[in-house]
């Protein structure tokens, strides 16, 4: 049986509870606010009907105090942040929404239907472009600096004096990283790392500030062609995904915030329903960009976003998908001076695994693939282990922008000063006919005709070298070689995974994976017995196997990652032993520690809600989950009440239940509607009171326009100036309420409440009792705060930061 | 706007419906009930609280009573049949169900996810193993009748004399058809045609009798055995998705109701919900089996299927589905003599598309392609149309077995004869070298090392053919030849579609395509102006989009098709033009006609939910659409009443809200929780009454496995003998209905009441008034009922046929 171990309610929470009640029902009466204050920042083991007060996220305003500096990001996993808003994916089907929608004719909604589809595909097309820009723009600026810094060693290698070289190339990658560091320390900070994190947070229903701005998007973009061409062990295909988001978020709302321009188009997308449906076309466009895979990208935007699954979205994700390949492959043609041959995959192109003998697996090397698995999930759990303890660290010490641009410029140095070192020392050398895809090959201190075997992997761009040890003959590299790389490399690949450069993880893993992999496949006919001398275990196929092995340990994603793999391979024969290497890579990983971007998500106190409940959840109900007691308003209410209530920044709820009160008044009141924070502040905007609307008979109505027109930045509660006078004025509420928002009872088993809440995407649920009143509000913290730890069912604290 | 034509309430039940009142509280008072005789048998069409009373579908005995001979079927597409019941997505979360989650500690929950995966990977490997048995029956089958004939040919050519081999040739066709034929039409009707549509049927929550049964099972595999073999145009992809799900329906139970087998294993599994799960599994290992794509028969599963997206759920279909393919290629490596080689495809085989020159495409290719999807969709109405009318036909003129048998016979022998009179009267000959997949070659009337080309389309099996047309070599067909055979194989295979075999609609449609895709391939070059003599379009390219734009004209799927085909072909380059086509082909067919499942579906008036509501329908609101008066119960009810309505055969209602009475007890009185007919079923039939239990203290406690141990066949009422004096006892419900079902104001709109019924899967959604009292009931009829015709929105009539 599971038990529940720490509730420590919010404390300076409780304290304010009192002043949330003037003027409105307070629902569940008073004694509910005086347990609450008992309890508050003690430890509580018994679950009961604790009243941590629904306090949804913060004010909007504050975003835009969050920006240029970011705040001391709380450290603790154990939390759950109150400063994310949650988004709304429950229409609020309000009278204005269903006039709107009766008076749209069947044609009308065919001209919605194809208005997607054609925002989709400039989705697709955008971030087809915007990939083949950061891979243009890599392949030239690394291009430039390693022939500059070839040439450099190619003179001082007879001469001596390489130690010149060394600083020439430790000195541009600073540069290059520096340049980018800045961008994203001082102006935006939310574009650092991969965004994938952000973007599952996003999908998952969490409104992260700032993530899906035009400004993020410019850095994110400079950014990764910074942190890629200054060689740190990062990859560019993370970051696509952020980018793909972007796009559609700006794309899909037919105007931009940031430039003060209204196209006047697309004004019925304007909501956070639509949003999201485009951000996933967006996330899968990305993920179709980077790996050429449409099909994987479909599937991640599902696995990480669609809550309730819907036909025609997917076939308009999957057509973002396309496109954005489409793009990304035509321009990259024409780049190369083949117009017109598209069938060149993403931007990470793994070559094709034809199927020729040598490549095909036979049943008894799939127990050494499980192996495989095996240590790359060991492996990952300890790559993650370590970023997490590096990124406590940064969280502590290093989170002023000019530290983080210092470390990043350090790890640039190090990373190429280790490189160079490798190469030097290592006498590894290969005739240079073996080589086929070697851009920069390295003499040095080899023979003529010659190359240096560590420059492969360290004296190129990490998408190449993946490529080299995938493809490469056997014979290629030295097992030492392999060796030494994969444990220098990991151990840069971990340090530089969370600094303030915008860059992502898959390429460094796959690099690291496809090292060890490959080594694997050189020993193994070594170490078998009956060795005739024939190589019958292609190293090349354990690289990729090794490759997924370390991939999945890392972030553990399960189809999508896959299907992402085979369609990188482009060859559908490795399907099971890449799924049975993730599968087992994850269930060990697990075992250990927490997926990469799941840590990192933790450790930012995001209320992220699971596909399910955890599974001994089932003695939990609505009834101790549940918020309570809950700020409603009546029907037509005051408007000072409302101004009051929305203003207090110690509670800021964002929903309202509207209810009607008893003849006898004392009583939970009736459920009649939910209204919502943002729409409350457009009624106030537009003075929408009762009286005067009977003064001024010619005054507009107010239309679902004015709410499309305020999203998504409605402005604070502080903004708004409400006379003495007015607030005496009433306002009536029930045009712009839900009047059906979803409601359970507070039986309900927390699974069912889970279910309920992720299959429609919800917000606000509301709890009644058996006569419809309302007696709780469920959110997106009350369901986010359980989940499973080592010691059963758990429950996280709630923090305002 | 949208308006509501033709509702008729369904004639012989509202003369019933006083029946149904006795004892119970029949809400919203009597008054309805005179409203609902009126307007029997007449045509209303004003919308308002029209009684269409709640009797959602007919009861378990009658199952049987079915079987051997099929009832006529109504061959109305305006009407919903009241014979098919639904499937219970949401568990029935009452104090039985809740206690046993309680108890199951963290451990049991792990020890239950490991026996789903194991469960998947059995049904994986069952239907790999029936793939695989399909698939060298057939080829034995095949290549025995085509060396028969063939040698019987060669005898006669030269002399003369060929009307034997004719005849011989048909009489063989015949009686492989007359077997399987026999099965069908005798044994196991359910079992003819591909069974998609069912398995559509099923996913979507119908529940269609007999379908996933080890009978439909064994006379699937026969069926399709003898009708591929019989030289039918039809394929052996289609059964092997119902195979599929018959063996995780099976499976997954841990027992045979067939066989009185119970291993007394996975029998928290015996439920709707986790039923349904498993067969998903089992559809796309079907899937992925027949086409050797994994990924697409994830998706086949998920587009038909699942309406709440479960990551878990998803990835362990995605190993069902993979197992499913390797064991398909273990053991056909094993009888082609190349044991491990493990990278053959699935059934078809459409040979790998490699990336050399000619078989990419260029930018200016693509309007090309799309014109071709414009052409399948086309063809694929006028073949939908066509079958259409067959179809009718077929219904109201040939519904004894016997006569469907003999028209089987009849169509295998046409087909012998029609492919034999192309084949004599063809005169293309073609050099034998040409000629690399031939199995069969005909040298006829041709030279010495010359072959009729004629021939190899149609003295072939299908699949052969296909891949004939996709890879051989420019020049390997007359473009007269494949006019001809494009033409003849139209008429042959929408004649074959909806005989009383079991056989697939793909491959036929597959081979249509390729041949008039190949054709167009052949022509342009002649056609187009600056003809250098080079072969600038690859014909075999064009046979493959032909191919798709056919198969997505007919069957209309979208995204699964597409990765299904990019799987098939082993190459993703193909991904854009695959999407564009069939895109095309789906909205040019849409416009004039329906998807030939879709059509099936409705001419067996099945009440199919859509993922999404037709989009005019915001003005129809839950009041409109429920079903009421409710049949509903009180919290402790007299036994009698109980089983008066459960024998009321005209009302045959199978969810039943439990209630409070109000004090003053004319009102509708307050919910307060869900039971089953089954639920209510098993208790009469385990005399759970509150007498009883007082006497006898010793008694067992019902338990959920009682519930199990029924599920899926509950017995009849009519087999539970109750006593005069028991009718008189109290059952109380309280521990065993649900307390907690999901409702919704009578205010809310379609819509939104499909979104929710679709996301959770329901089978029963209460709708009730402000004060939680129940007024009404939504089922799948009421809004399967709705649907978008030519003149906006139409109510479908309910028939109980």
């Amino acid at each position: 049986m599971a038990n529940i171990t720490k509730k420590v309610s919010w404390s300076s929470r409780a304290d304010d509870s009192n002043a949330t009640g003037e003027g409105t029902p307070l629902l569940n009466g008073s004694e509910q606010l005086g347990d609450s204050r008992q309890q508050s920042g003690g430890s509580i083991s018994q679950i009961g009907r604790v009243s941590t007060v629904n306090m949804d996220e913060e004010i909007t305003s504050e975003e835009d105090s969050l920006k240029g500096r970011p705040k001391e990001i709380t450290h603790n996993e154990k939390l759950l942040s109150l400063k994310y808003e949650s988004l709304d994916y429950d229409n609020s089907e309000n009278q204005l929404f269903l006039e709107e929608e009766r008076r749209m004719s069947y044609l009308g909604f065919r001209c919605l239907e194809i208005s997607r589809w054609v925002v989709c595909g400039l989705i697709g097309f955008l971030t087809g472009l915007i990939a083949c820009f950061i891979d243009i723009m890599v392949e030239q600026l690394a291009g430039l600096k390693y022939y500059v810094v070839k040439e450099n060693i190619e003179k001082f290698t007879a001469g001596g004096g390489l130690s010149i070289s060394l600083i020439l190339w430790a000195v541009l990658n600073s540069a290059f990283v520096m340049v980018g560091a800045v961008m994203v320390a001082f102006f935006e900070p939310i574009a650092g790392g991969s965004g994938i994190p952000q973007i599952k947070c996003y999908l998952n229903g969490v409104k992260i500030p700032r993530v899906v701005r035009l400004k993020t998007l410019l850095v994110k973009v400079a950014g990764v062609i910074c942190s890629v061409a200054g060689g740190l062990a990062v990859g560019k295909e993370g970051p696509m995904i952020h980018s793909g988001a972007v796009v559609a978020a700006g794309v899909s709302q037919g105007r931009s915030t940031s430039l003060k321009r209204d196209f006047k188009i697309f004004e019925y997308f304007r909501r956070d329903t639509e949003k999201r449906d485009f951000v996933s076309a967006g996330a899968a466009a990305g993920v179709s960009a980077a790996f050429g895979a449409p099909v994987g990208g479909v599937l991640f935007s599902l696995e990480e976003a669609a809550s309730y699954w819907n036909q025609m979205l997917t076939w308009r994700i999957f057509f973002a998908s396309m496109i954005s390949t489409f793009t990304l492959n035509f321009f990259l043609s024409v780049y190369h001076n083949n117009p017109g041959e598209l069938s060149n995959p993403g931007l990470i192109n793994f070559g094709s695994f034809d199927k020729n003998s040598s490549s095909e697996y036979n049943l008894y090397e799939i127990p050494l693939f499980i192996g495989m698995g095996a240590i790359g999930g060991l492996l990952g759990a300890l790559f993650n282990a370590l970023n997490y303890w590096l990124t406590i660290f940064r969280i502590r010490y290093i989170h002023r922008p000019c530290l983080q641009v210092m470390e990043a410029m350090l790890v640039a140095a190090v990373t190429a000063t280790v490189s160079f070192i490798m190469i030097y020392f290592s006498n590894a050398c290969q005739p240079l006919d073996v080589v086929q895809g070697e851009d920069y090959p390295l003499q040095l201190y080899c023979d003529d005709g010659e190359y240096n075997s560590m420059a492969t992997t360290f004296f190129n761009r990490p998408e190449k070298s993946v490529q080299n040890l995938f493809h490469n003959p056997p014979g290629s590299y030295h097992p030492l070689t392999l060796g030494m790389f994969t444990i220098t490399y990991f151990f840069l690949a971990c340090w530089t995974y969370g600094l303030a450069v915008s860059a992502g993880v898959f390429i460094p893993s796959l690099l690291i994976g496809a090292a060890w992999g490959r080594l694997i496949g050189i020993m193994l006919p070594m170490i078998s017995t009956n060795s005739t001398g024939q190589i019958w275990a292609d190293p090349g196929k354990y690289a990729l196997i090794g490759a997924a092995a370390q991939l999945g340990g890392i972030v553990r994603m399960t189809l999508s990652l896959t299907v992402i793999l085979i369609e990188a391979t482009g060859n559908v024969t490795y399907g099971l032993p890449l799924m049975l290497v993730l599968m087992t890579a994850k269930i060990v990983g697990d075992y250990f520690e927490e997926g990469l971007y799941d840590i990192h998500i933790k450790l930012q106190s995001v209320p992220f809600v699971h596909s399910e409940a955890p599974p001994t959840s089932h003695w939990l109900t609505a009834r101790e989950v549940m918020s309570s007691p809950v700020t409603s308003f009546n029907r037509v209410e005051r408007v000072g009440t409302i101004v009051d209530l929305l203003s207090n920044t110690s509670t800021n709820h964002n929903g309202f239940p509207v209810v009607v009160s008893n003849a006898n008044g004392e009583e939970p009141a009736k459920l009649c509607g939910l209204i919502l924070r943002s729409q409350l502040i457009v009624l106030l905007k537009h003075k929408v009171f009762v009286e005067l609307a009977r003064s001024k008979l010619t005054r507009r109505k107010l239309q679902l326009k004015d709410f499309r027109d305020a999203y998504p930045r409605f402005p604070p509660i502080q903004s708004i100036h409400v006379s003495q006078d007015e607030r005496e004025c009433m306002m009536d509420l029930t045009e712009f309420m839900n009047p059906t928002p979803y409601t359970v009872p507070q039986e309900t088993s927390l699974p069912r409440v889970y279910k309920l809440f992720r299959a429609l995407g919800l917000r606000h649920l509301v709890v009644v009792d058996d006569s419809n009143r309302v007696v709780g509000l469920v959110t997106r913290k009350d369901l986010a705060r359980y989940h499973l730890g080592k010691h059963g069912l758990e429950e996280l604290q709630l923090a305002q930061t």
